[in-house]
C-alpha cells in the first residue's frame, strides 16, 4: 500500500502481518507517566527505542518536544531534525561517535552525551567544542552489570571529577539503568531491585558531594520500575522509561501493567488449516513477531488477544504455526483468511521489524506511524 | 550516512552495526548454484527471500532476471518493476491476496501462485483472468508438515484434477520445500530427508500421471538438500533454494558450507571494557542480530570471526556482552573502538534487520544494496 494509503481504512483491508498501535491506550500510558512524575516531583525523560516515531515521542513530552534519551545517534539526528530538543544520546560514548556528537551539539540546545570510560573522558577533553561545552552524564552501574562505572569503584568518582573540572564540558549527573528489573519473578522483587538501584546510586552521589561535585541531574529509570514507583524515587530529579508507551506481555508478566493497557499487537491472517496434524498456520512468522520470548508463555512466542487455547508453538520467516493447547481445533471458528491479534512478547523487538505502524481506533485506521531505522 | 554515501569508504568509516556482505562470496556462491542446477539438468527458481535485493537477485538467475520464487507480494512487485519476469509467489494463496495477483498476472509474462487449499483452488476459479489464464503450481507436503496438501491424501489428487480441468487455470505442477533438513543433526541425514522427500513427491506425481495430469514442472528446495544434491534430483525439472547466497552458522552446522563460504557478516565495535566481571560490549545487540540460534552454538549468539574464544553471551536492545570461553579477556587486543565480525546463525533473520547492506572486497565498500521490506 502507498504511504498513507491505509488511513481510514478498515483493519480487515490491511496486507498482514501489520503492527497495529491502539491510540487510546498509547495516549493513556504516556499521560498516566507524565501524571506519575508530577506526583513524584521529577521530570520525564522519554526513551524513544520501543516505537522511534515522531508521534509517539510528542505524546510522550507531552507536546513539549523536549526531554529524550535515545540509544542511537540516528534516532537523535531523526528527533533533532523534527524540532525536539533537551536530548541524551543514552549510550556509551566511543569516539567514532565524535563528528556526529560535534553536529548535534551545534545544533540543538541541549544535547547530552552519556561515559563510562577514560578514552570518553579523554576524547571529550581533547576535542575542541563547537561553541559551548560538551554536556555529560556518566553512567553508573548499581547492579545492571551493563554499560556503567561500577558504583563502587573510585574509578567512577575520578571520572566525574575530570568532567567536573575540564574546562569544555558541564558535568550534568548520574545516569542509570535498572534494566535489571526485567529479571525479576515477581512484582516485589521489581521494588526490591529498584530499591537496591537508588540506594547505590545516592551513595555514588554522596561521595561526588563529599569531592564538591554536585550532580545537576539524577536519573534512573525502566519501565517494570517507574510503572510501579518506589517512595525514594522523589529523592531522583528524572526518570527515562520507554516500553510504558507500548507494553508487551513481558511487562504483563512483571506486574507492570495489565494485559488491556497492552497498546500495540501484530495483527495477522489464518492461511491453511491441517487437521490431519491439528494446526494452523498464520501469515506471521518470525519477520513479524521475532522469536524473543518463547518459553516465558504456556501459549509460545506471544498471546493471541481473546484466544487463551492458541499456541504459536512454531514460526519460520513468514508463517507461523498455530495449535490449541488442549483438544482439537475448532476450524470454523478460524475460517482461512480470518484475523487474529498477537500480543508480543517484547514490544521493542517486533516494533523493530516494522516500516510502518497502523494507528487504529476500534477497526479504523487512524495513522501511519513510520519509525526511524538504522543506527 | 546519506545513500550511496559509504561507496568507496573503508569499512572502518562505517556506522555499526553493519550488516557487510562480501560480493566475491557472494558470486561464487551464485555461480556455484547455477552450475549445480546444469549438471543435474534441472532449472534454478531462486529464493529471494534471504536477501530481497535486485542485485543478488540479478547474480542468483544469472543476469537473466528470470525465474524467482518469493515469499511476499511485496517482494514479486518489487521484482517485477525492476524487469524480473517468470515469478512465482510461493506462499498459500487466500482471497485476500487477489487483487495483488491481478495485477502481477497482468503485469509480467509469466507470474504463478502457489495453493494448498480448496478455498484457493476455488476462488481462483471463480475469479475472472485479466487476459491469461492463472498459473498455478500446487503446494505439496513430503513431511516437512508446514503448508502443503499432504502427499498421501486424496484431497491433493482431487485439486490438481480440479486445476488442471479448470478452464481459466494453467496448472503448472507440484512445488515441495523440504525444510525439515534444518533439524537434521548431520549431512547424512540432510541427505535421507531429501531421498524421501523426492520418493514421495515423484509418487504423488505419478499419481498424478495416472489421472491423465501432467506436470510440467516438479521442483523441490532448501539450501541444506540443494548445496548436497542428490542423484534422484535429476527427476525434478527445478530447484528453489535461497538461503545458499549468504549461508550463515546454521549451514556450516548442517555441512552446507565451510566458515569461509559465508557470505556475510556483522561488523561490531568494542564500547566499554568492564574487567571486574571479564566482559566487554559491543554496539550489536538484538536489533542488529537476532536472538536465533542461542543454545546452538557454544559462542551463543553468533560465532566471531577469527576470534574463537568470545562468545556472545546476551544481548539487550543495542548492547551485546562478551565474554571469553576460557581465561581471562585480553583488553588489549579489544581496544574499545576496535571492530570485530560477527557470523549469524541465520542470514534471513539478521539480514531482516537492515535497510542496507554494504557489499565489501575486503575493507572496501563497493555498494550498498537496499533491500524491500514488508509484506
Amino acid at each position: 500500500m502507498a504511504e498513507g494509503a491505509s488511513v481510514g481504512r478498515r483493519v480487515e483491508e490491511l496486507t498482514t502481518p501489520a503492527f497495529l498501535v491502539d491510540l487510546a491506550k498509547v495516549k493513556t500510558n504516556c499521560a498516566n507517566m507524565l501524571a506519575t512524575c508530577k506526583t513524584i516531583g521529577v521530570s520525564l525523560r522519554a526513551q524513544t527505542k520501543t516505537h522511534k516515531t515522531i508521534e509517539c515521542a510528542v505524546l510522550q513530552t507531552g507536546e513539549s518536544k523536549s526531554g529524550l534519551v535515545t540509544s542511537t545517534l540516528e534516532e537523535a539526528e531523526f528527533y533533532a531534525r523534527h524540532g525536539f530538543d533537551d536530548i541524551l544520546y543514552g549510550y556509551p560514548l566511543i569516539p567514532h561517535h565524535m563528528p556526529r556528537v560535534i553536529a548535534l551539539t551545534r545544533q540543538l540546545k541541549k544535547f547530552h552525551v552519556m561515559v563510562d570510560s577514560q578514552l570518553a573522558v579523554d576524547t571529550l577533553k581533547d576535542t575542541p567544542t563547537p561553541g559551548k561545552p560538551w554536556s555529560v552524564f556518566l553512567k553508573v552501574d548499581c547492579g545492571n552489570k551493563r554499560a556503567g562505572v561500577w558504583w563502587e569503584d573510585e574509578a567512577g568518582v575520578d571520572m566525574a571529577l575530570q568532567l567536573h573540572n575540564a574546562p569544555n564540558i558541564t558535568f550534568v549527573g548520574v545516569y542509570v539503568h535498572c534494566g535489571n528489573t526485567y529479571g525479576a519473578s515477581e512484582p516485589k522483587e521489581v521494588l526490591q531491585i529498584q530499591e537496591d538501584t537508588l540506594e547505590r546510586l545516592l551513595k555514588f552521589v554522596d561521595r561526588l558531594k563529599q569531592r564538591g561535585v554536585t550532580c545537576t541531574t539524577v536519573g534512573t529509570g525502566s519501565t517494570p520500575s517507574c510503572r510501579q514507583p518506589s517512595d525514594n524515587m522523589k529523592n531522583l530529579t528524572e526518570i527515562h522509561p520507554g516500553n510504558y508507551t507500548f507494553l508487551d506481555v513481558q511487562q504483563w508478566s512483571l506486574g507492570s501493567c495489565s494485559q488491556e493497557d497492552i497498546a500495540c499487537c501484530v495483527a495477522t491472517r489464518v492461511i491453511g488449516h491441517y487437521p490431519h496434524r491439528n494446526q494452523m498456520l498464520i501469515d506471521c512468522g518470525f519477520v513479524g513477531l521475532t522469536k524473543q520470548g518463547y518459553g516465558h508463555m504456556d501459549t509460545g512466542y506471544g498471546v493471541f488477544r481473546g484466544h487463551p487455547n492458541l499456541k504459536l508453538c512454531a514460526m519460520t520467516q513468514d508463517i507461523g504455526f498455530v495449535e490449541p493447547l488442549e483438544g482439537q481445533l475448532d476450524y470454523e471458528q478460524y475460517p482461512i483468511g480470518s484475523l487474529l491479534y498477537i500480543l508480543p512478547w517484547h514490544s521493542c523487538a517486533t516494533a523493530a521489524l516494522y516500516p510502518v505502524y497502523h494507528v487504529v481506533e476500534g477497526d479504523t485506521v487512524l495513522a501511519e506511524w513510520r519509525p526511524t531505522r538504522g543506527w
